[in-house]
């Protein structure tokens, strides 16, 4: 572990790329050099990194060329621009939706997957954030017990609509509470259905993702999975009401002992106090958290939970980072 | 028609009382008198009537000898102990949850059961807010199809925990604003599993309301119902997101045919414009809404739906009211 990495972030402004500059001032990645591209709009920005003052660059293809490591965080439109030039030079972690199902480009959660990235080319892509909550609470169970098929419902922060939708949010919100007359798109006291755009069936972009990506990460095409998205009046981090059906009759104390021995996952019930998890614990926290895990009494092999993790690290931020870090750790 | 009635409302500085309040200036039903009771709290205060001033009156068993019908909108605890008085000189109609699992008391939402009120005997109890509005969206696919199995997730404003919750949610969310530290109870940007006490299979009370509740008004015991009830910090109107499951296969358009025919639902979806149902436009309405009703690819008898309706109105007073007027028609 001689060698130290020249690291590129793509998108060092937005909000999951301010997470990862966080995070890797404390990762086990060697750093030699690190560069914030971002787009036009940050030109003369500057960001802080430990106790150096770096500034925001523009992105040019020839800063690939001198570089280990491109995590890119700032949407799909350019990763699917730079990423064909860049993946010849460095390694690109991907962020955005723009590969994830690329059937070349690994699609990886470390806790679940890690195995896949021995296949890279160049090219991996971390989760969609909400996917990465839910199989980050059920992989225990599909390893245990195999999962046939799963109903969600998600309660999603403005978090995962960037610093526009944070700040729709508290503009709304200080308008309503302020007596002023809310349109019906206020976000204020106010909650919608995940605006993404929806196939012909209904389902949303963001519902097709949780369900494409989930069978991708498991390598499991019979996988079902029936989600209804919406997005609240939180500020950060995703909670999702899951109901698993398993492939066999399910008892609770050995539910239990499976999501223990996961991971990166946090059961965090006190029954007498009624804690359970809820987004403004969840924030901050690289853990996913999971509580009022009960049996569904309609069904012998169906479990349901509760389950919460902050949208920006685990699922996006972080889980990128884990991805660099296990990749360096399997040289 | 021409007997008029002696009207009594229990509780009726309260949320729902309020809107009961409010419902009877416009209401079919031909008032004699209004006599409105509150806690001692409200000792003192007057509320509105038409162009009248009403003086709040201290509740006393012999204010129901003058009584037609008692709305009793006061909580459990002062229905328990008043309406065993009042129902021997009153209808008394109950919109606590004391009586609505009582097999003498019919628990009616009058598009659905309304051949229940026949059989009362002094005591009608109108469901919880949640169970009614759940209700309302399923039970033309029940009454068509047949349904096995529901799977549902609750986004519950804060008007389902009366004025005090709604006093917090304000007050934390400013506080939040104004960028004070929250404490890890804070309602400001936060939500939150329904903290109704757990039953030992884990399952809150609003919950098992919402199950138990259902049965009684389909007069279908082996109904199934796996619930997750959550408390959004949104300020009226309870949103639903919810899985039929379906004793036969489904197509579309036979799903929408029937949704069309129920009385008092309406189906809220435009495709382009992805609009529908939010708590926002559903406030202050008397419908219960539906939208983005779409077959569950994973079981070809399954169907997904997201469902909002005011937990004041029709899951509270409004009902309360529509239950008061089959009554008189039925008379």
């Amino acid at each position: 572990m001689d060698k130290k990495y020249n690291v590129l972030i793509v998108g060092a402004t937005g909000l999951v790329g301010q997470e990862l500059l966080s995070l890797l001032e404390t990762t086990s990645i060697p750093i030699a050099s690190l560069t914030c591209c971002a787009s036009f709009r940050s030109k003369g920005k500057t960001v802080k990194f430990h106790e150096e003052t770096l500034p925001i660059v523009e992105l040019d293809p020839k800063l690939f060329m001198h570089c280990d490591i491109a995590f890119f965080c700032a949407g799909g439109t350019v990763s699917q621009e730079f990423i064909p030039i860049a993946r010849k030079h460095t390694l690109c972690i991907d962020l955005s939706s723009a590969f994830r199902l690329d059937p070349d480009v690994p699609l990886v959660i470390p806790e679940i997957n890690k195995e896949a990235l021995l296949h890279h080319q160049g090219v991996i892509a971390s989760p969609n954030c909400t996917a990465t909550l839910l199989l980050m609470a059920i992989y225990p169970l599909y390893k245990e017990f195999g999962v046939r098929r799963i109903v969600t419902s998600t309660y999603q922060a403005a978090s995962g609509g960037g610093i526009t939708l944070i700040r729709k949010l508290l503009n709304d919100t200080e308008s309503a509470l302020q007596g002023h007359k809310q349109s019906s798109e206020s976000y204020g006291f106010n909650l919608f259905l995940h605006n993404s755009p929806l196939s012909e069936e209904k389902f949303s972009a963001e519902e097709i993702k949780l369900k494409e990506e989930s069978k991708k990460i498991l390598s499991d095409p019979s996988l079902s999975i029936s989600a209804t998205c919406v997005r609240v009046p939180v500020l950060r981090a995703h909670s999702l009401s899951v109901n698993v059906e398993c492939a066999k009759d399910l008892h609770l104390e050995s539910v239990y002992t499976a999501m223990r021995n996961m991971p990166g996952l946090q059961i965090q019930e006190d029954l007498d106090a009624a804690l359970f998890p809820t987004p403004f614990m969840a924030s901050f926290q690289k853990e996913t958290f999971v509580g009022r895990i009960r049996l569904d009494p309609t069904r012998k092999n169906c479990v349901d939970m509760w389950v919460v993790g902050d949208q920006l690290l685990k699922g996006a931020a972080y889980n990128g980072l884990q991805i660099a870090e296990q990749v360096i750790a399997l040289l």
